[in-house]
């Protein structure tokens, strides 16, 4: 592979696909100049889309292939029978070097299964987490896993606190990102067994990152860390509760300004500042969500976004790419291989030692 | 006691409490008139606040005592040594039939903790929940469990789902609610086992709700539902996360409209429609958390609400009283006893009976 970044692409994965994912690769193009796609899926949908998109044509190869994962296919299914699938051939193309990273808007817990079983977890993870970045009071945060992991014990959590560490000191290139357990109360003794213990083992000193301590619900939107930690299911479930009320706000919003004359006549007058407003809190400019984890880049993209969030889930992918994330985390994850844990060289042998 | 509702007051519960507490009570007798108050706490504090509010005197009782409940006093600790706090004082006052409900301001694992030693929990429940209600895009819903249970097994599941049910239909007046439990996906296959278990005692028909199945976390302000179950965890995180992406938008847009003068101009032509807006999704409208369950009404209130605030966890409190919540959710739980589930009749014996 050349300097330039190359990305898989599951041409047939999502909404509207593959309009939504050939327009929004050639967004990704404008903005990051020099990218290579490689696109799986139907040619004869994708070649007249492809037409209207010179400059993205000639930064693009096309991989025919009838067969997609359909977006209730069970991920076991979907990895046992779907060889030939869009979404099967893009991962593929990843494992075989001939991509940095694959990007689809299909079926997430396929894309995890599949994902998982082409391209592996990193030595020392034992189970990859999704992640995404979402805007807060201080800035931007990210937070993982949001449901790849329903249930998670302590050690899982720890993994996740790592991984998240060196994204935020790769790709968001902060230098010592605050790192925080997603909890109940903030005190030592409030939560489950597995937070208790992750917490006990975050502040023990043999995980190389800096340990907050517990968050609760309302941290999040007030950035109080840069790196939330928490299991699948309470990740999943409050991310897409954050994306509901944010909606609802939205809504509400718009049929206030309709409400009266008075109100539409403010509207014009505050019609910049909203557009600022609703910038800053758009959805679609924090899709893409990563699997981190995995030894390989992989993004999955909201399926109902349009091609400006398609888009941004393709530069999320170059992004992992052109800041190392890889090779950082995998030298990380080594290099605690090597040291011995902070316990183990600290407390005192269970037996007393034959030479005393 | 007479026809009319009587609450008793933690008075010195919360950040600026007693005067919260005694304004609140103001605002409560206003909207319902006849009420009565017993409040606990330091006389000298209470009674120069009461000579401002000769209404709420003249429907008041105060029981001095000097003790407080710490708000970071832990419940164990607050059970066991603070028997002549304010707060527990008048959880008492419910105990032996002075008043109808308790409403307090102050920790909320203590309590929790001490309601639950003093009131008890109701026969056919084994832990009581906190739920509460808020806005959504369909007009309100009821949530629970907010943080009561870290851990819940599908038995307690299924209980909150009951409890909500009968609070829907006493309190929202609802006739046939729709129940829904809280998941990372609707399909029968997802999430932890808890989840999966509750849902198929749910489906059976042994328990008389109308069960929606499994919701999303963007369910929650969509109104998908009008009761949401979960656990205490998911609960408590995801309503802190509602709570400070709401907070985050609300500034935000303030923000927004201080960026420039066209904006301030907008402002004021649309003042009266934003005041709307505001007010439907002002959370001081949603305080008064109630712990359902036990044989008696108990309501937290927000540390950190106003007097208006506080004024609207008093009328959750009334409300529970006047629309009769413990008589029917005692008779619900009696007749369930009575009736044998329907697996117990529907399933086949597992070895043959000695009759065949």
């Amino acid at each position: 592979m050349s300097e330039s970044v190359t990305i898989a692409l599951d041409a047939m994965g999502g909404d509207h696909a593959p309009a939504k994912v050939v327009h929004g690769a050639d967004l990704a193009l404008e903005r990051h100049p020099g990218t290579r796609f490689l696109l799986f899926g139907n040619e004869a949908q994708i070649q007249p889309l492809l037409s209207k998109f010179p400059r993205l044509a000639a930064a693009s190869v096309v991989h025919h292939t009838d067969e997609v994962v359909l977006d209730d296919a069970k991920p076991s299914q979907a990895l046992r029978s779907a060889r030939r699938s869009s979404m099967r051939l893009a991962i593929d193309a990843v494992a075989a070097g001939q991509a940095h990273g694959v990007v689809s808007a299909g079926n997430t817990g396929a894309l995890m299964a599949i994902a998982k079983f082409v391209l592996k977890t990193l030595p020392g993870i034992d189970r990859p987490a999704i992640a995404t970045m979402f805007p807060t009071r201080r800035g931007e945060s990210v937070m993982l896993d949001l449901g790849a992991n329903v249930e998670c014990d302590a050690e899982n959590l720890v993994q996740f606190a790592l991984m998240g560490d060196v994204f935020a000191r790769t790709v968001l290139s902060l230098r010592q990102p605050s790192v925080g357990l997603l909890n109940v109360g903030s005190e030592d003794l409030k939560g489950n067994d597995a937070v208790r213990a992750a917490s006990a083992r975050l502040r023990d000193g043999s995980v190389p990152i800096r340990f907050y301590g517990f968050i609760e619900g309302d941290d999040i939107a007030a950035g109080t860390v840069d790196v939330i930690v928490t299991d699948g299911f309470t990740g999943n479930v409050t991310l897409k509760a954050i994306e509901g009320i944010a909606k609802l706000f939205a809504e509400s919003l718009r049929a206030s300004f309709e409400h009266s004359l008075s109100a539409r006549i403010g509207y014009l007058f505050a019609r910049g500042a909203l557009q600022k407003f609703r910038t800053r809190l758009d959805p679609r400019r924090y899709n893409g969500a990563m699997f981190l984890g995995l030894a390989g880049i992989a993004v999955k993209s909201h399926g109902s976004t349009d091609a400006f969030g398609f888009a941004n889930a393709i530069a999320v992918a170059i992004d992992l790419q052109v800041n190392g994330f890889l090779q950082k985390i995998s030298a990380e994850l080594a290099r605690m291989r090597r040291a011995p844990v902070a316990e183990d060289v600290a407390e005192p042998a269970a037996q007393p030692s034959p030479a005393l």
